[in-house]
């Protein structure tokens, strides 16, 4: 029987014990899933950790194979000095999808234009058809693996899809532009706009006064990716000026959004919670749980951290 | 110089005047386009039909080449003894595809809990990320030309689909199950249950009392399909027990929707004004237009009515 700490986010537990328990009964791997306090730590077999979550002293968990982090991202904690075991970072096929199920859902609700019934108790029938996918162009900026997943799946439903990346990539039946040059033609095809490039020097405040101009007029910002991709006064001022007609951003600068934030209360802007790329108990715990499998049959661990390179 | 008479819904004039003139620019045809009043019946070249259109008496037309309706239903015209031009049926493939689009948008709203974040203005930052498509069941009664290509595209998503039809079908990436025995399976499949099925003294009220109380408690009904598949009074109770948490419904017993109705004011209700299935101005007018260039051609008509048949 294996002693498993479950370390992560306390918030996720309930979700975590049950994903956890359920993967571990379908690999057949008998375990007992205990949280901090509830077992020695010379006594746990492996950890299951978040940057976010309550440990991060590694030094008391002599008997631990593994230190197994649900987060993708391990630049908190591959520097840490008191941890000697592997670390394994996650890589959860959960994540891609979900981000393509966030990126569909929030396209096709402004496609269709959803809020209007939504929030419409008023008796009032206004029988106005949506254009269809065909009719619709959609703009991508970022084609890494979760921009380019997003992009083809938006093609797949028949959407007029652009795609922007600073390197030139190639996306079936997407119109795929590079570059500074390439920028402004993207932009001014994003009736429908989708940020989801990473957090680095170049792309902050992609999304500013002057590129929010480009967009034809009345579009619609989606943003799963960075909160850091939008100059977000310049999103407010385009929203008033009816440039931008709604925005759907899933990041912020600070998160949680601070409940004063203007974002909260504008009834253009919909908050989402930062769950278009959260990592899915159900596929993450079949990533730990393979991984734990692998430890007791000896094998190499899956997404092992080389701490030398850093992830 | 043709003359075209549009004769459809007054409400549609913009739509169509724009579809139309567009697609006569894409095919070279000079024609102008009239509404009732603006050009003498006998100069009429082509009548452009809907059955809620304010010209039911054709008598007049004496000139006209073919009577090209709006609509896929033509039962209110086909016996019409004024009726001596040729009659052709609309078939817009226009309308699968919205149909498709609308229950996907529908149904990753339902699945992805869009409403909470659409609505949430509060400052309260609750995340908690959806399932995966691949975690969620989604029932679709009825597997016709409409409902096989929704119940297809929601398993393209990733999505559990249970499809159901009164004779066996077979459709790739979805359970399939017919008959009596059949429904009760689909029901109970059904977190999200989308109904497709046409207007027959046998679906009438097929969702009641007593097959509403077969889905899992706090599921999601979508109804694009016909206003007379759902018992009105059962889903109202069905939704204030908790039974059914949401319900969106396309289609009415009566359209519009009288505004005193109770599904539009309550909470957990979308009226949506019917438009999943509606006829869409840029591909019928590409229909449309094509009859008459091959009435123009001498090419026999697409979509003719034979009036002994029916449709």
């Amino acid at each position: 029987m294996l002693t498993l700490l479950y370390a992560g986010s306390p918030g996720l537990w309930p979700a975590y014990q049950a994903a956890l328990g359920a993967a571990l009964a379908e690999a057949g791997i008998a375990a007992r899933l205990v949280r901090p306090g509830e077992a020695a730590p010379e006594s746990v077999d492996y950890l299951i950790y978040a940057p976010n979550g309550p440990v991060q002293d590694f030094a008391s968990f002599t008997r631990a194979r593994a230190v197994l982090s649900l987060w993708a991202g391990v630049e908190r904690v591959v520097g840490n000095p008191t941890l000697t075991q592997p670390l394994c970072r996650m890589v959860d096929e959960g994540l891609a999808r979900g981000m393509v199920e966030w990126v569909l859902g929030q396209v096709l609700r402004a496609h269709l234009g959803l809020d209007a019934h939504i929030l419409n108790h008023s008796g009032r029938w206004e029988q106005i058809a949506p254009p269809l996918a065909t009719e619709r162009s959609v703009t991508v900026l970022g084609l890494g693996a979760l921009g380019a997943a997003a992009a083809s799946a938006l093609a797949g439903l028949g959407f007029r899809v652009t795609g922007w990346s600073r390197s030139p990539k190639e996306i079936e039946g997407v119109r795929c532009l590079a570059g500074a040059a390439g920028l402004a033609e993207a932009l001014a095809a994003g009736e429908i706009v989708v940020t989801i490039l990473p957090n680095t020097p170049e792309t902050a405040n992609i999304l500013n006064a002057e590129t929010l101009a480009m967009l034809p007029r009345g579009a619609v910002v989606l943003n799963p990716g960075r909160g850091t991709l939008i100059d977000d006064e310049a999103l407010l001022a385009a929203l008033e000026s009816g440039q931008v007609a709604q925005a759907t951003l899933d990041v912020f600068r600070t998160e949680p959004l601070p409940p004063e934030h203007p974002y909260w209360a504008h009834p253009r802007v919909t908050v989402s919670p930062h769950i278009a790329a959260e990592t899915r108990p159900a596929s993450a715990a079949r990533v730990i749980v393979e991984n734990i499998r692998r430890g007791e049959a000896g094998e190499p661990f899956l997404y092992r951290v080389d701490s030398a390179r850093g992830y």
